[in-house]
């Protein structure tokens, strides 16, 4: 239990199984219960669970509600998945690889309107508020993975670009969630604002962090071989740190190596990082951010041993190591 | 101007042409606004606001709700053309064929997002109700469609089991649009349940019609050539009956020939269908749709020169010729 959030999961969990899934057509309904049965943190709900805390003691209707951040969060995994043509998520096989590519693209939507489904057990003086931003996030994540598709096709992309992408793909629903206790707690649009605003920094760190790991975690410790996104050449932040830096021309000639150069170009690429100092680059904006994310949730109305448990479990998940 | 629908027409498109999609990322709103802007006939929210007039006279913002079950039929279309490793749409390419899956797949997703954007438009005291029932037609429409992929790799079902397919995956969302005409004009449950059986009748005839046409229309009105169901092994109403009918197994010897026979296959499945009175029982089971249908209409509050004009309208379309 090393989030301090043992009280709130299980709410959770409860508030999944409880939430009913029809079971005819089985065809489509099996994939359904598959993909939310995987081993996952629910840590979407969490934050929504937890950032109510420092209103109201979450109730069973809350998590109802909450759990929207978590359905919608696996439809747009199933459809990445389909997108990347992924074989495996959280060590398991991928709907469209488990089945086919046309029963996980019904698996995906029926997870989104599962995830509207979820939406209505919030009061319903505030539905339609919360209908509206949770609009405008599913836009964004859709907008987030298009950028991030695109990227793939271009030699390079401007840092702020890349950061406006993860923005979109990854820190609107975390934003969202935050920003969802607002609307449980029926608390105005002010205080909302600036949920939301914590909500998007931490997105970007928890991102932030996954572009740090994959080239510069521990493999021991995240049980993966460093410098799989570049292997894939995929345009993460310290590699477009590294383009942007003075002696960015050193680093594209290791880096357009051909790919077939294999381990030998992503070694390179690590030293020449480790040398230039990206991974503190890296690290010092994650600093950044979380100190803006924690001068907005200092600033909130709210109880103030919550606000030290949500930075607790938020830096937790910006400098976690796996 | 066949179907008198020359005054909401406008109001339809005024309300698309308005609605906001966003500009960036292009990639992904030019496919959206592609699609959207392929010849169609907006029928969906024609029967909304049509059937809105037997309470009201339609105003702009119902339009602009209204629009929802064009958006969302669109998503559907999408995704469905991506299953289906369809070419072309209303005679235009399609989404996935003119840009890639990927694309057409976040195409697809984005509409569903405009589709519950519309919703916000309709009177905020029936946002609950109204969203949980729009909830409840989308799982259908994936239901049916989950059913209609299940049933390709099946050599035969029972007719009521494809019944049940055509009314969730086409019947559910034109049941949906008269019944967010009762949404609109703010009607209790009891005057929705009836639009909405109403509804349903008139989209299982719609796809009768459909199958019907497929087989026994004319080509030189139709503009295709007759029997391409049949060239496709897709088990459709006449199909089934056919299969159900006295003599089926003298049917089914020739239906089971080697698909390889082509043309030679299809006339002579034609042929014994005429023979067998095939087209009779399909316009038997319209006409009864049709019957049950206007009983419900009758039995309604409302405006009595509007039900002669959906009467009207959904007779056009029930024996529609092309």
């Amino acid at each position: 239990m090393q989030y301090q959030i043992e009280n709130l999961l299980p709410l959770i969990e409860e508030a999944i199984s409880e939430f009913k899934i029809p079971v005819y057509p089985e065809s489509l309904y099996m994939p359904v219960n598959y993909f939310m049965g995987l081993p996952g943190k629910r840590i979407r709900p969490v934050f929504v669970l937890q950032a109510l805390e420092l209103f109201k003691k979450p109730e069973k209707k809350d998590a109802n509600a909450a759990i929207a951040t978590e359905l919608f969060h696996n439809f747009s995994l199933v459809h990445d998945d389909i997108m990347d043509k992924a074989d495996l998520r959280r060590g398991f096989e991928t709907v469209h690889k488990k089945w086919n590519e046309p029963t996980a693209l019904l698996t995906g939507d029926a997870l989104m309107i599962f995830a509207y489904q979820a939406l209505v057990f919030a009061p319903e003086k505030e539905l339609k508020s919360l209908l509206m931003r949770f609009n405008e996030m599913s836009l964004a994540v859709c907008e987030g993975q298009q950028m991030d598709m695109d990227f793939s096709n271009l030699p390079s992309v401007p840092v702020e670009d890349y950061l406006k992408m993860i923005d979109l793909k990854t820190g609107a629903l975390i934003a969202f969630s935050f920003e969802m206790a607002g609307f449980l707690a029926e608390k105005n649009e002010s205080i909302r604002k600036s949920l939301r605003e914590f909500g998007a920094s931490m997105g970007r760190c928890f991102q932030l962090r996954d572009d740090y790991l994959d080239l510069f975690g521990q493999e021991s410790v995240t049980g993966k071989k460093l410098g799989g996104d570049i292997g894939n050449s995929k345009l993460t932040y310290p590699v477009l740190c590294s383009m942007a830096h003075q002696k960015g021309s050193e680093f594209l000639s290791i880096w357009n190596q051909n790919p077939e150069s294999g381990q030998a170009r992503i070694d390179q690429c690590l030293k020449w990082m480790h040398k230039n100092e990206i991974p503190k680059i890296c690290i010092e904006l994650i600093d950044k951010e979380i100190k803006n994310g924690l001068t907005l949730l200092a600033g909130l109305e709210g109880n103030e041993e919550t606000k030290i448990r949500i930075e607790s479990l938020c830096r937790q998940l910006a400098y976690r190591d796996k």
